[in-house]
């Protein structure tokens, strides 16, 4: 297994903060908007005299405001067609435990959210790339290219969207081409969809559950994470219709008995507040994309489309090696005594050599902090260069 | 993978329960005891204005508490030496996860809880069993006749004490013999230790990880779920002073992300309480366990003997097959429309055939309860038998 590679420099950016740099985290998809109280409050409200385990699959009035909050968005979910996980990655990995053995491949489009790599390798799965391309918008290829890759070993296809950490949003065409291409191999479609409600510039969310022709090889998962700025409830779900697949992951749930309580409790909560609150936050997120979409069209040689969902950003850099520049603003550069801290691309690929160029840009700070951090990556990379030169 | 033994029954329960009838839990390590506000006061005191992600190995100053409690008990784990998982079961796989790799082979002590087998299976590890006997009191053998049984893919060899699901104890000159037995064959060495402060009749607790002389075989895995009354927290410890454990198991740490951080605020409450705490919960365990010994004695045809420590006691019972009891207690059996659920043992047992006949009790309701419980299996132990007579 590899180090995540959103977390490995985080020794760098450690002992940065030692030697007293402040360092601004666009690494990581760790929002600073405040979480809602909401979740606290359901917590005071609910909280027995015990915190005992959960039902496996979570509890009941919990999966059930998931089921409404889905309908809401307009599709269906049942609470019975819902195991709730610890976080998103939980739901991958009972996801990719369930419809793949070990050796199996599954076909991932990349760049890709980087631990989808990790996971497949606690399972002894082979990732096998499908390369969107910066260039193209990092818009769905023809898949049909890749008709003659698929072997009965290739069990899944896995994605995001709005995906991380390209910032794309696959429109419905695509996803049609996409379960197109799994139905013709006999594949499972895992929707990576916890930046659902992040779509910019009119566009609509919508889930990839609303396929209900393909609803037997659909699995979505999602999380309150970003949703609702709660990275650390590790509140998730893993949805599909399909009752084999759900049986088979309730067994990995019995295993590790619950999801934890209080954040379940707390995540009534939030998905009892009032919808207008996540309108609010996707324009705030619209309005970073803009700062920072309007700070690197400052910056000479980069190379990087504006993005229309999540709320990350990738950039190719005019350098050899992205990871090194990373590690050379933690360890040699500041403005002020402050430094910007941003994710090297090449874990995000399955194909070696790939991404080595390109960094993410997690657009998580607010106005004045991600001007700040954009303009000293700027700094950085302007003295990087001459030194190199 | 098996369905969880403890879980697999629970439809018949929920369906008892549609019928009005009351369920007396004793199948599931889910204390009654009330969780010590501690928890949620520690939350209230340290929640800032967002939930983050913490450190993949948890939050520091959760860290140096479980260090302080440790010393409190008289052995060292450093911050540096412990992972905080998703309760006990993450600790329990990253440790598999990371000593075994697909297809070898794991030395367990049975019967063993039972979920050791879903994390085998989910890491595709062989469980080789070493048979503890009723009848011996569940003492660990001679391990000299498994010798021969070890070969280049066993690498490890994991149980629990104080014993989950049979009560026993293991003194530490048992200990020393399994550790013994781990060098001769270059195994790792995983000790449960989610009970230990649960022994009784004047035991004092102590942890394999006093044996310094072995610390680079050894991971402990910790749970503060039973100890706190807390198992909805999700909060356990993985620890090792062997450094590329540690670092192995980080990288499925990272790839999760983080444990949940609230529940990891409540637990620095947890581990600032008076130490006393813990000894009362301890003399209400073994008041309950006194119970349950007095009311089986009352019963004709068990096998069982008294435990020493944690909160179970596994019964052999006159019957061909405890599942089909257990069944039958739920669907067919209740007095005063109240009927009594259990565990059956086949699950716990990696030998075929063995476990038929037993079953496992907790002893986790308060002294009323438990009492009622118990009258309420031995009357349909009776009337089962006269039925099969």
């Amino acid at each position: 297994m590899q180090s995540s590679p959103i977390r490995r420099l985080i020794p760098y950016s450690e002992e940065a903060k030692e030697k007293g740099v402040e360092v601004l985290h666009l690494n990581i998809g760790q929002p600073d908007i405040e979480t809602p109280k909401a979740f606290f409050k359901s917590i005071e409200k609910r909280a027995g005299k015990v915190i005992p385990y959960s039902h496996s699959a979570g509890i009941k009035e919990l999966r059930q405001a998931f089921s409404k909050y889905y309908k809401s968005w307009g599709f269906e979910v049942s609470p019975e067609e819902m195991l709730i996980t610890n976080g998103g990655s939980e739901a991958i990995i009972f996801s990719l435990g369930t419809v793949a053995d070990p050796g199996d491949e599954v076909v991932v489009l990349e760049p890709f959210y980087a631990n989808y790599r990790s996971f497949a390798g606690m399972l002894n799965l082979q990732l096998l790339p499908v390369t969107t391309d910066p260039e193209a918008g990092y818009k769905v290829p023809d898949l049909s290219e890749y008709d003659d890759k698929m072997t009965a070993k290739t069990k899944a296809i896995v994605f995001s969207n709005p995906c991380n950490p390209t910032g794309a949003v696959y429109p419905k065409e695509d996803i049609k081409r996409i379960l197109e291409f799994a139905k013709k191999h006999d594949l499972y479609v895992i929707i990576d969809e916890v930046y659902r409600e992040f779509v910019f510039d009119g566009l609509e969310p919508f889930s990839g559950m609303e396929f209900t022709d393909y609803h037997d090889r659909l699995i979505m998962v999602d999380s309150v994470s970003k949703r609702f700025s709660a990275c650390g409830a590790r509140v998730g779900v893993m949805a599909t219709k399909n009752k084999d697949i759900l049986e088979q992951a309730m067994k990995m749930a019995q295993a590790r008995l619950s999801p934890p309580t209080v954040s379940q409790l707390g995540t009534i909560g939030f998905l009892e507040m009032d919808p207008n609150y996540l309108i609010e936050v996707r324009e705030e997120y619209q309005k970073r994309r803009d700062i920072v979409y309007e700070e690197l069209s400052k910056v000479e040689g980069l190379y990087f489309k504006k993005p229309k969902g999540a709320f990350y950003v990738s950039v190719k850099l005019p350098v050899d090696n992205s990871e090194k520049f990373v590690k050379w603003m933690l360890q040699e550069f500041s403005v002020n005594n402050t430094t910007t801290m941003v994710a090297p691309l090449d874990g995000f690929y399955a194909t070696p050599g790939r991404g080595l160029q390109e960094i993410r840009i997690a657009y998580v700070l607010e106005e004045e902090k991600l001007k700040q951090a954009c303009e000293i990556l700027r700094k950085g990379l302007e003295e990087y260069r001459r030194k190199a030169a």
